[in-house]
């Protein structure tokens, strides 16, 4: 083992739209675990779109990151020295850590990752947070019911692929809005939506609901925000449930975006608008993390990750979120088995 | 009892602030009950802001009026002639009839005016279905804790007066926007408002709000929406619920009214936002009525009522609801005990 480790650090808060000048890529030594702790080779980093919001400087859910600060995220990663007794050397673990070539995990953390239920990158995606969130999110926030119609924006994303699945299994028709498509195919001809919508070939949103769910919509999954999200609004059912787990269309805004007024929509549907995050519903990892691995296992659940390579591309992979340039989850491989 | 009554109509519909080119007075013979049916000799009638939206052309949870319709509304009247067991003539009831001298009501809609536990007025307001919004909308979608910061705007109003003296009740800090002096005086020196905010006295609601609210706020029980509930959403707690019952900054808009986005702020703090109409809770009517009555016959809860003399100024009195002319719940006298 090299005593040289590369990480990146946030070289400056962007504005706006980030870019390469946000990044700069470190060269450091090789942390030491102390007890407690995991000395890992990272495989794979995640890049997830809520990290815009750990760039800027406001306390929020996540604790925003100083300039000079390394990244951090979910890695995949080899067990290079263990100061944890269930972990040895060499297994496969998933945590949250720095993106770089080699990472301490924290032992309150870690959890095993067994090839045999799928490759590794997918702890990042349908088996990790986003797996869970879209688990959470849509059953508990979204109260799927048999026949319902359930619309998800950022459809191909790493969450938005997963709800319309599982809504799928509740019996619900689902309706997708993606950005390609090739994106749209994936979900109609490989996850078993109903339909799906390619946002950039169409300016009439509230058209193309209407023929794709001509029965209105009783439960919305958005990631997106903006005028997809406007559009779904004047199409919701009375009772309609809205989860609100991502607004990526606003993460990069630096004045309070402006747009149609929600509220009075909702007085005559009563409908139910509510913010989610994954992180309340720790206590129930477990529960959600086994089913989704049994639906993985016996492949009743499809799932997709774009990989972008070597750690030097980290950013790159981080800003491509923003044009959508990924199909499923997108993750870095910064590894590969037998590499020096 | 003379043979002539008079009744309003909608005479046209309006764009915008409504006025009197909405109205018609016109003159008719008094009805006469079917079985089932009173005939009353109207005492009182409601005035209520979500009448303007049966003035529009748009299907809703009310029936639009057609142009050349009554208007209807709630009514408090002496029994002038039952086709009803339970009731006689001379007895004051309340339900749903026209704006009219006299009206027939539906059996399935008539309770008891009890005049021992309130004027009669008051079963219009904080015994009637403005009284029962305030209880289900507070207690079953704002769901206050001791503790809590409860925010109301429209707080003088019908609903909002009542919101403020429940949530008291339930050990809340209690603040509340209107729009006078003498208003935001009444909730803080009658009716136990910890803070009430004049917003047409300040343009800077958030400054108010910071100090008036200085721990945020928990629930936000929403009569208006505009700027006021824009400023109150910069100050939503972690698990904030919000109840939107009225809009009335926007029952006039003619356009889809624009303001800030409020989705992307809901995500950090997963506040719940939650349309309300006191309809789905009228299986559990009858609870709140008789708590209701309990704390106005104990004076325990405060109300007030606004009266506009006079059938021939009900529109007036409508109209007044969209320049806050009054404090507390906004009715018409249209006959007083005694008259020919």
């Amino acid at each position: 083992m090299t005593n040289t480790n590369r990480e990146w650090l946030l070289a400056d808060r962007p504005a706006g739209e980030p870019d390469m000048d946000s990044f700069e890529l470190r060269e450091t030594a090789v942390p030491s675990p102390t007890p407690g702790e995991l000395l890992v080779r990272t495989r794979y980093l995640s890049v997830d779109p809520y990290m815009r919001g750990r760039m800027r400087d406001v306390e929020s859910y996540a604790e925003p990151w100083d300039v000079g600060d390394a990244l951090r995220g979910g890695i995949v990663g080899e067990v290079v020295e263990s100061e944890i007794d269930a972990y040895d050397e060499g297994d496969l673990v998933t945590g949250e850590g720095r993106w770089a070539d080699y990472a301490t995990l924290d032992a309150g953390d870690v959890a095993p990752v067994d090839p045999t239920v799928a490759d590794p990158e997918a702890y990042l995606g349908v088996l990790g947070m986003p797996g869970r969130t879209a688990y959470f999110g849509l059953l508990e926030v979204g109260e799927p019911k048999p026949g319902d119609t359930v619309v998800v924006s950022g459809a191909a994303g790493a969450v938005g692929s997963v709800v319309g699945q599982i809504a799928k299994r509740n019996g619900c028709r689902v309706v997708g809005f993606a950005g390609s498509d090739e994106k749209t195919a994936w979900l109609t001809e490989d996850l078993g939506f109903d339909a799906a919508i390619n946002y950039k070939a169409t300016d009439d949103y509230r058209a193309a609901l209407d023929e794709a769910a001509p029965d209105g919509v009783d439960v919305y999954f958005d990631n997106v925000g903006g005028p997809i999200t406007d559009a779904v609004f004047t199409q919701l059912n009375l009772d309609a449930r809205v989860a609100v787990c991502g607004q990526i269309a606003h993460y990069n805004d630096e004045e309070v975006p402006t747009g149609p007024r929600k509220l009075p929509q909702v007085i005559p549907i009563r409908a139910r608008i509510e913010g989610l995050l994954v992180g309340d519903f720790a206590t129930r990892f477990g529960e959600a993390s086994e089913q989704l691995a049994r639906w993985v296992a016996t492949d009743e659940l499809a799932h997709r990750e774009t990989v972008v390579e070597g750690l030097e591309n980290a950013p790159d992979a981080f800003l491509g979120l923003f044009s959508g340039d990924n199909i499923g989850k997108q993750v870095v491989r910064v590894s590969s088995p037998g590499d020096e």
